[in-house]
């Protein structure tokens, strides 16, 4: 899912996304809520008709972004109060007022209230999240139940547990439990090493039933995606391919390429021979340098397209790879690339 | 003519040109000549290929930049010397320089270099740079004779002259005398009033033959494009729709409209319920006004595309005007609608 953050996909309109094949894309409540605010775009219409995009929109909770960019935080079993890191104005986001806000913006798939912690935390603070986060997911459940549209929107639970392997099974089955027609996987490849994120969500996927959206929540690089499909996830979003294209790192099906670089300065080639997307057909490395250089906007938006093609079109091969029963050979051939 | 400094029309993709329907657009030769550098630009086929847009270019001569944004410039018969205003490095510009760059930028119509002078200048200033830039041009024609390309290129003279009505007069007939295919009057709408910008325009174009194209360069308001065009003027370039989109001024067929505005906040509307741009089609005030205050990339998109789209348009009526024997009318329904 390409992230959308202010109810825009960093660079792009809304028909380049449509062009390049996105199904989803994902909003952030927190930001939303702040600027303009839930309660003037549901006068809008909703998100969808405000920011003219007909297909799917997923929106998260407000959690994390209350928890890594707000000031003051104070969490209680109610719910947490924060800073606007905008106007430094206060605020109280329980897993009820989350889902009034997403409910508001008219997301398709509305995310519960959950408590994210700093890695690496103690067992005993990973715990007190995790239980925290089971009992708002529970009152998220009955206030949707009421409150929500369960016929045009979807909520998902969220699994935490820090890097406790225990803990992230026996919430995720704790969430299996209050029956979510989807879930995610929250607080993960937040700085602790990918074999932990694995191992974290093996444990947490394998207690999820297979029939359901399985989330894996903020990843994350392309060899790594390849992992996390192999374990069950079938949903993702990321910044990556946004945030590394405004800083000129450009994916290709041979790695990475930092197209500042003065080896590209007169490269007439494509930035990626294999790729079909609008940018690759028409622009050379050459002049994506000179205008990532110049701190142009053409840079912001063809590096931008590029990186979301290479990713939405790397998920288009692992689908189909997956239809085909060669995920495996995929993932060498992959590696081979790569090196 | 859609100006694109560093050889990109800033917020917009060469494919959204095309479909605005630029025939032409505008590069600087001393951003250019500074960054990437012409001799770069020449080994990659040219601007044409560089920058992948196959219809015409014009490059102005540098000269207007070098007096506007470097620094230490000195002036002499021979040319001008100046320090970039990126590293601060000495460069030297002579006509026959200005020229070789512009060659090597394989542009569809050449600039001469002229010396540009501030406004208001002592009457022996005006003429001393009025007398210098017509030995330059006299100069450009010859080296542009030997080292240009006059079969695919256009090489047009600039009427200079201050706001001296006989310097313009007696400069553009001296250039008449040495027969471009095009000229230019530069040096004008550089801070001193409207009626004065007409009556210089006035006595340089009328002196201009009306079987070439007549340029006057670095302007206009939509409401003072009518006066040119009434005065013989085919041509002008002028950075107002793409900089006063990235400030959120729109151009509307009402009058100016700032989209910060409070007023704003929950209008459905499009910009302009005139208009028939890809951006009025689509999105709302509302909208827009959000994408502004958050300081989006996709503000800067929009509101350039819609801009460039009106004053495109704006140009297009014009000329349906002339071919149909109207420019009057058009221009009292233009003085209503404004107010």
């Amino acid at each position: 899912m390409p992230v959308g953050t202010q109810a825009t996909v960093k660079g792009q309109t809304q028909q380049n996304l449509e062009e390049l094949g996105a199904q989803i894309i994902l909003a952030n409540t927190y930001h939303l809520y702040l600027r303009p605010g839930h309660e003037l775009i549901r006068r809008m219409g909703g998100l969808h008709q405000f920011m003219s995009w007909p297909r799917p929109i997923l929106t998260d909770s407000g959690g994390f972004q209350v928890f890594s960019l707000s000031e003051l935080r104070k969490v209680s079993e109610d719910g947490v109060t924060f800073r606007s890191h905008l106007d430094g104005s206060e605020h109280f986001l329980s897993p009820e007022k989350a889902l009034e806000i997403e409910i508001a913006l008219g997301s398709d798939i509305v995310m519960v209230l959950d408590e994210c912690i700093e890695t690496p935390s103690q067992d005993a603070r990973a715990r007190e999240a995790a239980g925290r986060t089971l009992a708002w997911a529970r009152r998220s459940r009955d206030y949707f139940a009421t409150h929500g549209d369960p016929g045009r929107q979807m909520l998902f639970g969220i699994v935490q547990g820090g890097t406790d392997r225990d803990l992230r099974r026996t919430s995720a089955q704790a969430l299996v439990d209050m029956d979510f027609p989807g879930y995610a996987i929250g607080g993960l490849a937040v700085g602790e090493p990918h074999p932990v994120t694995c191992e974290m969500t093996e444990a947490a996927a394998s207690r999820l039933p297979a029939d359901r959206p399985r989330y894996l929540m903020g990843v994350g690089k392309p060899e790594q995606i390849l992992d996390y499909v192999s374990l069950g996830v079938d949903m993702m979003d990321c910044v990556l391919p946004t945030r590394s294209a405004r800083h000129g790192c450009l994916f290709t099906s041979h790695g990475r390429l930092l197209i500042r670089n003065a080896q590209y300065a007169e490269d007439p080639r494509p930035i990626d021979d294999n790729c079909a997307c609008a940018v690759c057909r028409r622009y050379s490395r050459a002049y994506l340098r000179h205008l990532y250089r110049s701190g142009e906007f053409l840079a912001v938006i063809l590096n931008t397209h590029h990186n979301l093609y290479f990713y939405l079109d790397f998920m288009r091969q692992i689908r189909k790879a997956i239809e085909f029963g060669n995920l495996e050979s995929f993932r060498s051939d992959l590696q081979a690339r790569l090196g």
